[in-house]
């Protein structure tokens, strides 16, 4: 949950969109402004979304803001209305230097969705700045260790759900956009709920919504949306 | 309050929908919409709801997520417009561990709504992560004797009101959705306002808005509210 | 400021709606809605409101929750945009045990609008449970004494301001209801800002909206507000 | 910034209306809503705001809150959508013993807008109630020695700034409203960072939104805005 | 971060708007509003935002207020609807006492776009006034001490990122606003990321809503976001 050097990769661009969608939006549309923007080198994701926050979920990834922004563009034109978004970057973690390059690389150029792990969830989350309890006038170190732990308990979810945590300091209104994947609703709220107990959570983390939904391909989607 | 582990059966999907309903709307379809659900295994409940949040309440169960998002899209394509959601499952909680196995089920299946208790209320919560007073940085004896206590004070409003806690860390904004079925909106009053001094709910507990409604027949509801 | 107890009269439930109304809503079924719920038994007072939060203000009370959903259900029907709304009950406070007989069916049963005392005002608000400041960690005998301390400042109004405060824990988003009827709009703000120097108050209350009117006849309402 | 007594004149009635003014707003019909106000004896002045809150402000002080409610009313007719809104009253402090007779009737009885002061803005606030830092815990004469003082700090802003604090204790979401005319935005500024560092205002004040604009003449306002 | 004297230079009055922008808007008449504002004097920047609160952010500079409103009521008779905004001035830090004359005339009245700088964000910002924590009661020598640090931070980005602080105490929700342009939305995160850890903005900052963006020329904007 950090920041790459200056000497490293850049991030991904990252955009979650998430939309309204009625009978009066076009379907095909709709389709063609994502299947465009696969075919300039975006990964996009499509979720059904449920509740009232939104219909359609689009998670698109470029190393091009300007393509990601054309997307929006094109999926407001097909008659989505963007109700709540979300503006980050891949990022490599100040805490993550004894990891693997591999591991280094999925997290800044992950491949997505991952198989097998179709509920999802978004929310975006800063670490507290209360009188006592402040992240940022902790030492690297003791941080380093808080973000060890919450590590070790998050790794207890392996295969069942998948994280991406991409930083967004400056760039929207929380400090990171946390992503999950997995097999279930109940693994996404087990996951979740037992990290809550950490100390680098229980004590130093801010949640803004979560929103929730199910990846499906994007034909699929539109279909259990309801739109034409 | 609490999650099943991995060796239960998994919680039952929960969504409560609130929608606003004007003359627009059409009364047939959004019938069909819920009879259609219920064919297919999802027990729901329709409600009239009291004041400018919603009029129509509808709270639907099942073991397929994709249902509940079917629902959803059958009610806005009936003209439904949802105004507030809650995404959440049923669950045992981690402080159950003496309750008799038929109690447990009854968590995880519940069987709604119960009879003659026809006042309706919903309101999501969290419990508190202040400085002195944070729920997750209190061991789990601390916090099983606090839920007991709770669950005492609780148990004196048996029969007069029914309370299913369901789980939403992960899901939706807040870690739990509460809702209540009473004899009378009294009653509902009388339960939250006694439980209210209980040190879990006085020190540990945040709560969102609360929705009040009546249930009904889906059809007694359709007339209330004033659709065609 | 409490609960009826299982053995006493129930409360009257209560229902504030406020809405706007532009010239497309129907005065003569506006007029016909809050007839019909007077005649069926309801107690019903019209208030012009002022500024953006609303243009109309209804108050109702019935023994019927249904009726007054009915109610809502009419005024919408007539064209009313409900923005804002507080369902809630009469109560006899648990602090007023030396209050005689007549003054709390007074509170349960009140007659309203009360003479003479035409400026308006509604407030929803809870009493704070912070870190140090915590009213439900209080004793019994110490709420007592703050809330005796509250209404002697109260009563120095007597005649010039009417208060009705009706209990809303687990019905709307706070725990009371503050209904004010006075004699000019001086008063009011005068009665409330002598009021917040108590304890009970300075201390302890947390307020919600503040909405303003000028109690009138139904007619002269509909006048005021602009609807044909 | 007080209330006045029993047996002083009461306070005008101030009505801050702030209104979004689109091409389908009739502007014959907004400048007669004003006219027939100033024809009734109300005051009202005229503000072309800036930014997204609103177009068009309508500050109006009269001894009839009926008459305010009219202009509303007629201001809506005209095609004025009300964004935002405060109710409050003209008073004089309860720390204003030392002012002389003349400066007291000014604070009741003010003549807007003062010449040559056209930069407008107007906020909301309330002084703290927090657990160390309550306002209305301490004693009259801590409370008297803080306004002092502020009132020496802003004073040194006359004839660049005037400001009218106004009541609203009861009839709006905060105590009062303040409102500044000032040669220039660069003054009000000025004059409002200066403040903020006096303790009445450092510790004690908690503030809403900010509206900023200029006041002109109804005409010119309304050219400025862009109604027909 | 502070204010002008009054023997200075008056700051600039800087309006930023952010505006939803549908196929209904015109296009020729967004580019010859902004045009007509070039024309008389201001400077404008046109962004292409990213995400659901906006499609256009215009930045405008002016010696004359009275000219950015026209320049809103220009954008707004276009089609353009202003979802959010921000009014501030440029002015001299209090802090900056030892900088050079030039670098003070280049925040007074800086000349915008940088150059290759075309990632854009904009975020309000105050210092906070907690009961501990309270920038307003800290001594100028102190404050002096912790922006002084700031800027040693903020100075790691020269050449990468350029930061415009405008005054917005009395004029705004918020005391400053924050504008950013840099080369990459990396180089943006990476600042602001940074700069969290200094003193002055772990302990003293409150933030508001975060904008990102990129600068284009108005034509390309405007293509970007799909205006017709």
């Amino acid at each position: 949950m950090a920041t790459t050097g200056e000497d490293s990769l850049p991030g991904l661009n990252v955009m979650h969109l998430f939309c309204g969608v009625d009978t009066s939006a076009d379907k095909a549309a709709i389709r063609s402004a994502i299947m465009g923007a696969e075919g300039d080198g975006c990964q996009v994701i499509s979720i059904a979304m449920l509740g009232h926050k939104a219909d359609l979920g689009v998670l698109a990834l470029s190393n091009s803001v300007e393509r990601l922004r054309l997307l929006q563009t094109d999926l407001t034109r097909a008659g989505c209305v963007v109700t709540y978004s979300y503006i980050s970057l891949t990022e490599i973690s100040e805490y993550s230097g004894g990891v693997p390059e591999a591991m280094k690389m999925a997290r800044l150029r992950p491949t997505l969705p991952p198989d097998g792990l179709s509920a999802f969830c978004f929310y975006p989350m800063s670490k507290r700045r209360l009188e006592q309890d402040n992240w940022f006038r902790l030492s690297y170190e003791e941080r380093l260790r808080l973000m060890m732990e919450h590590g070790v308990s998050g790794r207890k979810f392996r295969g069942r759900v998948l994280q991406l945590v991409t930083g967004s300091t400056g760039l929207d209104d929380y400090e990171w956009g946390v992503t999950l994947f997995a097999r279930t609703l109940d693994d996404l709220k087990d996951c979740v709920y037992q990290m809550r107990f950490d100390e680098a959570s229980a004590r130093y983390a801010d949640f803004g919504v979560f929103l929730t939904g199910i990846v499906k391909s994007t034909d699929d989607v539109l279909d259990m949306i309801g739109s034409h």
